[in-house]
């Protein structure tokens, strides 16, 4: 039920996680369709992934956030696993439009600025550094670290395409279409504003918040990380080489199986390019849901997000079937949606 | 070096702990003179105390707070403990005036309020179920917890008198000159608005947001709790007798001998109403220190604060040496206090 590529026994050693979600959102959301976040949940959404993992419910907006196709957030993925092995979660806020309404780590109240114009922001380094502070100070034996920021696909773009990868094309997205040719042109209009490409100018000019912090976390965490989550996490294991290569030896990637299969994107292939590390993928046998909406992910919808993918991973390392995750999923689907039909 | 009283071999099991340090601002303190902290820092108290503890050093304020007698802040021993052992920390926000610089747990932004008006907050109930589910999702083995909350021993005289304890000239202060008479005219008019004499009414009224907070993490966290302070914890532990008292089983009070000394307060006769709850106090021979600051606890400034006591306490169970704690911070002193004088 795992899919493994590059498999080095990652998932042998891997117990008793934290799981940690960090959230961004981004301005240029709000000027172009790059996200696949449906436009009236995408301000509220990183606070609502992460409302609905803690506390199973959501509290800034009436339900979990809904794709443009109205599929769920991945957040019901991460809250069924979080649920059936009782995963310890607190998440990380690197600048939401709005912040969650439940305890969790602030690490920058602004979001992520707009990066068509070279401005994603101006603290990268800082957060790097805020973030290896807080890995340092987390107990856990080890760590999966999802995301949730819309946009997010775009500023890996950017980013993996200003450090040099080849990387057109190759980005997931949350929506059956993925706007290419658009991300291309808003990452194309942000680099050009990069005198020196140096990783810190990188990420201030495309990337995302997100990035540096997380890329901190697991600087300063002792044990492995399980980076979750789709071609973000690509991004984020290239900002990790250009601080440390060292690192890459105590991470993985897990992510879910829609990303692995989708053609319109290519994790694989920029993992490849960055280094030796692992990917695992979860198979979730959406297909047999009676849910349109999960049905939907095997068509391209989502695919994945707030850390999904490697918490599946892990659930199904450890014993537990994909059915098991998607009746725990299909029980609750009613009280998280209950206006929406089957 | 440590004194302990009602001993029940707490410290003896009491390993690897995360110390997290609970903030808030009180309104009242802008208005009346019921906290020992230096006017001119007391907006930025709680954030600085914070940041030295974690960082090492300050960020919102250029030096660490100091008291009315220009005593350091608590947290110069607070840092010495967590720098000596590598002790993990992580705090947590429950409304202070200003915001930690430092990836720290918000709960909520709003400052305490006025406890002389009876409207300290209108959220005590629910900042306790958020403080229950942080502490569910906390990962370490045990926890240490102090505060940070300049005007605190008000909102203790307040909440432990509404809960019917004996407590006037019973709770502590931070300056020499403890002024009673005034926190108990600022609590009796604060609790003539309480109709009903009930926990979350009396916190409402006359409490500060760290009590419910911490209350709901010793009751979400599975493992053993320090609670690291004077007489403000035992505010706590009457708040945790309430919800449950068989929560008290797992709580003991560290904090230093100038708390247990005090001829102005008395925390054994608190928590000796309250129940069976060990107290451990650190010795920590500040007589000898070269630095008029610490002396200057020996005649009864400041005492506490910030997981002061507690902190000493656990690092003098490791087999630390006062000495060693005394000479951490005075090696720091100068860095700290660039244009004070010895």
């Amino acid at each position: 039920m795992i899919i493994r590529i590059n498999d080095n026994n990652f998932l042998d050693n891997f117990n008793n996680p934290l799981f940690l979600c960090v959230i961004s959102s981004i301005e240029t959301t709000l000027y172009y369709p790059i996200s696949g976040v449906h436009k009236d949940f995408i301000r509220y959404t990183p606070a609502a992934d992460v409302e609905l993992v803690f506390l199973g419910k959501t509290l800034s907006i009436k339900t979990p956030p809904l794709d443009s196709s109205l599929s769920p957030s991945p957040a019901v993925i991460s809250r069924a696993c979080i649920s059936l092995l009782n995963i310890k979660n607190l998440h990380t806020n690197a600048g939401s439009f709005v912040k969650p309404k439940i305890p969790h780590i602030l690490v920058d109240e602004k979001p992520t600025g707009r990066i068509e114009l070279g401005k994603a922001m101006s603290n990268s380094k800082e957060l790097f550094n805020l973030g290896y502070l807080l890995g340092k100070n987390l107990t856990a034996e080890s760590l999966i670290i999802g995301e949730s920021v819309p946009g997010g696909t775009t500023t890996a773009l950017g980013v993996l395409k200003g450090l040099g990868y080849d990387a057109e094309h190759k980005v997931s997205s949350g929506s059956i279409n993925n706007p290419h040719e658009l991300k291309i042109k808003v990452v194309n209009s942000g680099l050009s504003k990069v005198e020196r490409r140096e990783l810190f100018n990188i990420l201030n000019a495309v990337g995302d918040k997100m990035m540096p912090v997380v890329a901190g976390i697991v600087k300063g965490f002792k044990g492995n990380v399980l980076l979750a989550g789709g071609t973000q996490m690509a991004a984020v294991l290239a900002v990790i080489k250009e601080i440390d290569r060292e690192l890459l030896k105590k991470v993985a990637i897990g992510t879910t199986e829609f990303v692995l299969n989708d053609k319109n994107s290519d994790l694989i292939g920029l993992v490849e390019q960055i280094g030796d590390v692992p990917i695992y993928g979860a198979k979730l046998g959406f297909e047999k849901s009676s849910l349109e909406g999960l049905r939907k992910y095997c068509e391209g919808a989502v695919k994945e997000g707030v850390g999904a993918g490697g918490l599946a991973v892990y659930t199904l390392s450890k014993g537990i079937s994909n059915e098991k995750i998607r009746e725990e999923i299909e029980k609750n689907f009613s009280k998280w949606y209950p206006n929406t039909q089957r």
